[in-house]
Parts: structure tokens; sequence; C-alpha cells
């Protein structure tokens, strides 16, 4: 077992408050308490934060910031209207630019758009000229995009969700097969192992499959709980990892409550209702000790 | 380890086919062929099949059956709405008649209602008041239910899906408390390994907590592909039914299809594009040997 260099390990700001504005900046020191080497922060709206600002905040913490675009039914690249998709792929653009400006290298998500849930919109059936058009629509977008970011020294990281919040990309054949009709050096992708439970045959295989293309991985259960509450097997999932080498971030992200009632919707974010600081650092020690069983080392 | 009765293996109708007209009545004998010893329906809308006429077409073809309720948006047991909630109950009512007719011991199912995405709505949070509320109404709503289904001599299930699906009950014991609140000994539930995979934090101990509540059981690959295809462990899973001494049906409901193409939505139903009988057959050999393995007799 070659030794290569351990993933930093981070937090997405969600799973401590949501929307995240400048009164959540005190939350960076104790997510940096946590051991949290950065932040997932969503691309702010104009109303949330000010990214100069952010930027300064998280380097005096001493974390690094990744960023995750929100498109949505106004803004979607694959939407069949063309000012939507205008307002999707302007939206991309801006989303780079705010990388810049709070100090960010890497913009993710999924940035092809067509949601679906969380949107209100239920799927249904493409005639083939019509998921010709779109995924042309999407690839030539997102190239015009990835011009940006590359002239930006952004990356884009392209992520699959699950079949219930997209009709577009679900799993790492298709997000690969969407890296390539980009075709840009600035444009890998995102694998989550919430997504991934739901729709690869096998996650270490298609974590092998990603390669080189993978530039950002979440760490996530089953149910996005903390580490070791579900049923994920993490410790082939970093042997996987070591196989390609990988070194960019790993996000964990345990945003499930404890609320367990009937009728407490699970899908709808929700506050935490304690302090979850100490769950969070064990996540981070049972992700960091089993990279570590794969030869992950600190260098 | 000690014998036990061997459960019945069954298939899902849109497995085959959607919508389930008598036009599809020959596909009986194929499934039948396939080694499935039970179909379980969708309860047909009016103009979809006359019940009657199925149930003969099926003793024919010497499958049992087992049918779904299909509550939506217009019947909705969980509704805000007066009218949509008495409509959903109406519906179970009717679907307990069509039982009946047809011959089904057995009415399963998100019987509660609250769909999300197959409705085109969005999770969204409900206030203390709201969530309450919604609960008694759902509880007597499905109380009055359990009293028709028990005068017909009917089982009702409850399934629990997951949180994309319903922002209602998600989990086994979220499921478990609805069935102590219906109080009726007509009602029990349905666990699909498919929503068990994202919401459980332990499959087999779920089983084990349903325990003699369980009347149905669907074995789902996490992706609905054919078993083995996925990365579900269904050997433990085998032996959490051996350990409850489950003898009530198992069906298969491997609708995935191959097409894997950017823009396909995997959520929608698509029709089989091949005959997949054999993989059905070998699906259902995997879960029968599994069984055995772990002491299920036919006696």
């Amino acid at each position: 077992m070659e030794a290569w260099r351990m993933p930093r390990v981070g937090v997405i700001s969600m799973t401590y408050a949501r929307p995240f504005t400048a009164r959540a900046f005190p939350l960076f020191a104790r997510m940096r308490d946590a051991d949290m080497e950065f932040v997932e922060l969503l691309v702010p709206e104009a109303d949330e934060m000010e990214p100069r600002a952010a930027g300064a905040a998280l380097r005096e913490a001493g974390l690094g910031v990744l960023l995750t675009a929100r498109v949505n039914a106004m803004r979607d690249p694959a939407s069949d209207d063309a000012d939507v998709r205008a307002a999707g792929i302007s939206y991309l653009r801006h989303c780079i630019d705010v990388c810049a400006e709070i100090g960010a290298p890497l913009l993710g998500g999924p940035l092809y758009g067509a949601p679906l849930v969380f949107a209100g919109r239920a799927p249904r059936p493409f005639a083939e000229e019509a998921r010709a058009k779109r995924v042309a629509w999407v690839a030539e977008g997102l190239a015009e995009v990835a011009r940006h970011a590359k002239s930006a020294g952004v990356a884009l990281a392209i992520e699959p969700l699950n079949r219930f919040e997209t009709d577009f990309c679900n799993t790492v054949s298709q997000a690969l097969e969407l890296v390539r009709l980009v075709a840009s050096p600035a444009c890998g992708l995102i694998l989550d192992t919430f997504h991934m439970n739901m729709e690869e045959d096998d996650l270490p295989e298609a974590i092998r499959l990603a390669g080189a293309h993978l530039l950002h991985f979440q760490a996530n259960e089953n149910h996005r709980g903390f580490l070791g509450s579900g049923h994920l097997d993490f410790s082939p999932i970093c042997r996987a990892l070591a196989a390609i080498r990988y070194t960019g971030p790993i996000t964990l992200e345990p945003f499930r409550r404890d609320d367990r009632r009937l009728g407490v919707p699970l899908a709808q974010w929700r506050p935490p209702e304690r302090d979850e600081d100490a769950d969070l650092r064990r996540s981070a020690e049972v992700l960091r000790g089993l990279l570590f069983a794969a030869g992950a080392r600190r260098c």
C-alpha cells in the first residue's frame, strides 16, 4: 500500500445554518474547533452575505472554502425556455465571480439544472428529440461557463443527484458523459455517497470509474446521519479513493436531525436542535481513520 | 437454525406493463413461467380493467394476487382540504371492495397519502399544530378504512416511502407509530428495501423492529435493478426475515431499465425494452436461495 496525501475534510454550511448570513460567521470558529479544514458554502444570494467579508472571516478562522451553485426553476441550463436557460448560464458565471471574490478554488453542484422535487416538478418522459436537444443545450451552456471558469482559475464540478432531485444526470457514468461533452480542462465532477447509494451498482467501482475526473467528494451516510449511524461501508469507499489517488476535498453533510416523529418532513432542511459539534468531529475521525488505513498520510 | 415456511415470491405488474389492462392478461402466463407465485397489481382505475375478469385470469394462470392503492393529490388522507381527505378515504374503501372482487387478501401502499415528487409537490416545513392535526386526520381516516377492511377480510399494509416520495411516513418506526394509532388487527405494514436503503440505520434491524406487524415485504436493489446488480446485502436481510418468522409475500419490483443516457428520467416509469423474464427468474432464485440458507423450507 503506497502512501498518498490525506484529503482535506470539511463541512457544508447547512449542517449549521440556512440561510448562512454574516450573523453566522462566528460559527466558523466552531467548525474549525470540530477539526474541519474547509467549509462548503452555498453561493450566497444577494441579500445573504458579502462574499469578500465571508472570505476574510474564513481566512481568519483558518478555513478553506468551496462553493455550491443553486440552480432552480428560474435559472436552469436544461430548461425548454431560452430565457430561463440564459438566466441559468448567467447565474453560473456570477457564481464563478463569487468564487474569485471569496477565494474558493471550486464551484460544484448540479450545474446542469433540471431540478425535480425541490422545484415541485414531477418526472415525465422525454421524447428522443427533446432529450437530445436538452443534452446539447446543457453541454453548450456549461462549455461557456467552463471557459469563464478556466480564465478565473476556478474548477467546475458537476454533481449527479438521485432520481428524485433531477431527471438529467443521476449516475457517475452520465456525469462523465457530460464532462466529455463540456470538454474543458476546468470541468470535472463531484460524487456524493448519499446519491450514489441510490443510483450506483457499486460505490467503490463508481469512484474508480470517475478516476482523475473526480474533483470533489462528499462522504454521507445513506440517510445523511453522522458517519457510522447508517449502513454505508466507508472502508472500501476510502480504499477506492486511495486507488485513484484522490487528494481533493471531502465534505461531510450530516444534516439529518433527530426528530423522527410522523409528519416531520425529512427532505425539508431543518435547523439543528442541539450542539452537534462532537458528532461532527467524530464523523471526521472515522473518515480520516479509514483514509489512513487506506494509506493516506498528512504530508 | 429452525426451519420456517418459505415466503411466496411474486412480481409487481409495473415490471411488465403500465397501465395494466385486460390486454396484458396474457403476461400472467409469462410471470408464472418465470416462477412467480403471485402478482402485485396497482388497484385498477375505472377504465383499466374489470376486477372480476382479472381475478379469473390470475386464477387460471395459477397466480395469487395482492393490490397496491394509488393515493394522489386528489385523494389524499393527509390533505389540508376536508374534501380531498374524504375522497382519499372513499378511494381506500373502494380499493378494499376491489380486493374482494379480485380475490386479494391484502391492500398495501402509502395509504396515508401526502405524496411529494410524483404529485409535483416540494417538501415544506409544518408547524407543530399542523403536523399534529395531520397525524390525527390520517389515523382517524385509516381507522375507518381498517374497520371496512376487517369486515371484508382484507389486511391493510402501510408502506413507509423515502423522503422524496412523501413527507409523512419515511421509516419503519414512523410506520409502527401509525399502526399503533390506527389500532386495528387488520392493519400492519409493508417494508421495501428500496426505501429502507435511503432511510433506515440498519435494514435487518428495521425488519426485526417490524416483527409480527410485517404483512408484506418488497425485495428491491438500491436502484431497483435485478437482485445482485446493486449493493444491498440480502443475506442478513433474509436472516432477519427468518428471525421474525416472516411467512408473508415478498414482491420483486425490478423496473429500472437499461437505458442510462443523459436526460432519461430514472424516476419516470418506462416500459421494458427487452424480454427480462430470465433476469426476473434469476432474481427469484437469488432470493429463494438466500431464504433457504436462512432456514426457509417449502412445507
